[in-house]
């Protein structure tokens, strides 16, 4: 087998959305407590206004605003007090001119009043009458009927991560139970000859395994359902055969390891064995990450990751999250990232998406981002780091003092 | 009781800090896959070398790199294969001068070679004799023992949040089980007569509970473990009977609404009712938020937060994540935000700080935040934005065209 050429990013996701155009992802109702940071499969209308009354803003009086015209402390208003709304209660009192109604902050406004006046600008003089020592304009203090939410208006989308404050939303118009997409599931898969459990005596030659713990765990903080985790040994036969299995109920089958064209990279020609199989991707133009394969087997995406921890991690970031995203319809989001000068020059190659582990200190001035390297395989070159800077495939580096953004690893 | 000044949040944090300094959150011992996001109690040594034998990065031939030194394609150097090593094995042969093993990558490099020469630069002779293309120096394309981690070297620090990579190293060392913080116990209580839950019905002056969601959602995003939630009548006595009952199995009890210094504000009264309570702030100089109660009762920090749904999660923000953090001692992290220009002037109080929800919108050069506002108590207030801007409280407000930072929310 020859070696590979890499295919950009970019083309690669082109092609994964190609052929999962048509994938249809499930979606269940939940109880709206269980849907924070889910996906919302439909649009949400809100079957009602919020408020549904209007509501004062502030402890004070309902009143007509032009009753209050001209009213100052040296010539104030006098009106009539007719009652008082109590809160969670309907205002049972209209009022008409030169009336007023007490009505505590968050309260209904009774028919007839337009604005309200705060109990600081008014005396009360004897229980039925006030002196008003203060103006207030139509609407003034008074949240109108439908001012939050209008009945029938698309409060959230289809494709919305669900933030405390959107479920906040679902809560006020009443929604116990929202649509939401299924979490994708997926079967982490590591292979190696060399690689043992964490529970396991090691011996020479061998290492613990650090893969289906990481991809794991990244696919949880993804959204994404477990449906299996385990490690094989480099066995044509055994390696289909959890393929196999994992096809049955995943969307998602990473494999991590033999991936590359070695002899002992067995990883391709088992995804090929396997009905309905179309390996699209043999190498990504991603510096770490280049022995990737990308695969379509039947309807499900099938994934083979380098061994290497770090390279198999962020592939997993480049490739898996876009493709978690884009079943969801989850539009691209804008990356939060921070704001850093570069310490160091950084050199990368052309034809490349490098992904650089950098930290970051706090300066006077702002942050200073700064390169580390590590020898093939150390895990430890992620756990040092803040996050990571890309820089572009057409680029042959970054220069000292050039600013970048880092993105949290 | 007359109007509250407002404690600047800085003082606010300091004033916590002084009274919880020997609070001790309680630690457990979990498998490292449910140790994700959790918060490390102790620091993490290693008790070996990682990885404990010499590997080979590549796949090729383990020599001694003297033997090779001046070898090219016009000038071969000849050495004896003496055998192979396999993955997940221990290197059986030793060699000498003169003399190569195989070895793929992540291999076993033998006693006696001290680099590797990848096998694109040789060329089998026969079994046993090599061609050597190129030359190799001591120690190249080998990972030395304890290159990624040394034995007692201390590879994670307590206060860390463990992220997958964490976690990877955990793995790498071995620990199947790490010693992390237990769950903050929260309990949030929600008051109003006015508030009714999601599946009752609504009538005129009544409003659909938002805070018991919103704020039970972002105590579980925070890592909170919540103990209650509720809704409560605006009753001394109901009110004081959910407070107790919450002391004694939270560290942290949020009572929202009622924070205010109005006659129907009962949560300060409340607090002080209880044995062993301390107000010590009420009052936040902060936009929106400001009628806030912060008290020590027992060993617990007990918040009155404003009842607007919006002016409560933001308190909740700047002062629950903060004590969450401090009790874990968490260090204070670089917070990832998005760099954008203003699009139009705000205006701020000053002696306040405020808090700005804005959108953003990306343009051809960057971004763009544009504040948004709303009346008083509008949840899609926080649904439309996409995060908030801090402005300080020495501040008068904001230009259009300065640069912000835009933080999630």
């Amino acid at each position: 087998m020859k070696m590979f050429e890499g295919s950009s990013v970019a083309n690669a996701r082109r092609k994964i959305m190609d052929r999962f155009s048509s994938f249809r992802l499930g979606s269940e109702l939940v109880e709206i407590y269980h849907s924070a940071d889910r996906v919302l499969a439909e649009d949400v209308l809100s079957k009602n206004n919020v408020p549904h009354f209007r509501r004062s803003t502030v402890d004070g009086y309902a009143v007509l605003a032009k009753d209050t015209y001209g009213a100052s402390e040296s010539l104030p208003a006098f009106l009539d007090i007719v009652g008082e709304v109590y809160m969670g209660k309907g205002a049972e009192i209209d009022i008409v001119e030169n009336q007023a109604v007490y009505v505590p902050t968050g309260g209904m406004l009774p028919e007839g009043a337009d604005a309200v006046i705060m109990v600081e600008y008014t005396e009360m003089l004897d229980k039925e009458s006030l002196a008003v020592m203060g103006s207030v304009t139509v609407k003034e203090n008074v949240v109108d009927i439908g001012d939050d939410i209008f009945e029938n208006e698309t409060v959230l989308t289809k494709g919305q991560v669900l933030r405390p404050q959107d479920i906040g939303v679902l809560a006020s118009v009443g929604l116990g139970r929202v649509k939401i997409y299924k979490k994708p599931s997926i079967a982490i898969i590591s292979t190696g000859d060399e690689i043992v459990g964490t529970n396991e005596e090691v011996n020479l030659g061998q290492i613990r395994d650090i893969n289906t713990y990481t991809l794991t765990i990244m696919a949880e903080q993804l959204g994404c359902a477990v449906t299996k985790k385990t490690v094989v040994r480099d066995e044509f036969e055994l390696l289909q055969k959890e393929l196999k299995g994992s096809l049955k109920n995943s969307d998602i089958v990473i494999i991590s390891g033999g991936s590359s064209v070695g002899i002992k990279d067995i990883t391709r020609a088992v995804i090929e064995s396997v009905d309905k199989s179309e390996v699209f991707i043999h190498g990504l133009a991603i510096k770490p990450g280049k022995p990737t394969i990308i695969a379509k087997v039947d309807n499900s995406l099938v994934l083979g990751l380098p061994g290497q921890p770090v390279s198999a991690m962020i592939v997993f970031k480049v490739m898996v999250d876009y493709f978690v995203k884009y079943i969801q319809s989850i539009e691209k989001e804008i990356e939060y990232g921070i704001e850093a000068e570069l310490s160091t020059n950084i050199h990368s190659a052309q034809g490349k998406e490098t992904y650089q582990m950098v930290t970051v200190e706090k300066t006077a001035d702002g942050y200073l981002a700064t390169p580390i390297y590590g020898k093939s395989g150390m895990i430890t070159l992620l756990s040092r780091a803040k996050g990571y800077i890309v820089i572009d495939m057409n680029k042959e580096g970054v220069l000292k003092g050039e600013k970048v953004t880092v993105y949290a690893f």
